[in-house]
């Protein structure tokens, strides 16, 4: 298995309407993209106050699962929509799990 | 279930010898914490220039089991040990999942 992980801090002008339209659009993406395995993600509970606010976590079979996952433009879309101009940092590591 | 998602960028000081010791010494705590119901963790495969190094994603049955974890004297033995001062950035986030 081939793991993704990212999280995010949203830009100050983000809106709890624009974090739930942002997770609606996220779970459009499974039915769209057949090299995922599962989709995880949500809202930080605001448990620590230094935690960042969203975390999606995504399984492949492989590597190329996950760079078709990337690349797709359904994908793009939604990052480009909802997160690239939206997040104030962000954070990613890939693993292979065994 | 209730997740936890940590990532750490380490220090510059951090060695390969290091990260296996840690990802060693995270192995250990599944045995250790009861509340522990899964425990992934692993280094970056190095797909991405701008990603961190290491991410674990720990799941609870609720947020108590969490709170059990986090403040576990084994887990905190670990954190002492092999990331407090060993990463330069660390970003979590805790959520629900359905």
């Amino acid at each position: 298995m081939f793991r993704h992980v990212v999280m995010f801090i949203w830009a100050d002008d983000v809106d709890d309407d624009h974090i739930a339209a942002a997770g609606h659009a996220l779970d459009t993406l499974p039915a769209k993209i057949d090299t995922i395995r599962s989709y995880v993600h949500g809202r930080d509970a605001g448990l620590g106050p230094t935690n960042a606010n969203y975390v999606l976590v995504a399984d492949f079979d492989d590597v190329d699962g996950f760079a078709t996952y990337r690349d797709h433009p359904d994908h793009v879309a939604v990052v480009r929509q909802y997160f690239a101009k939206h997040t104030a940092q962000r954070m990613a590591v890939q693993h292979h799990v065994d």
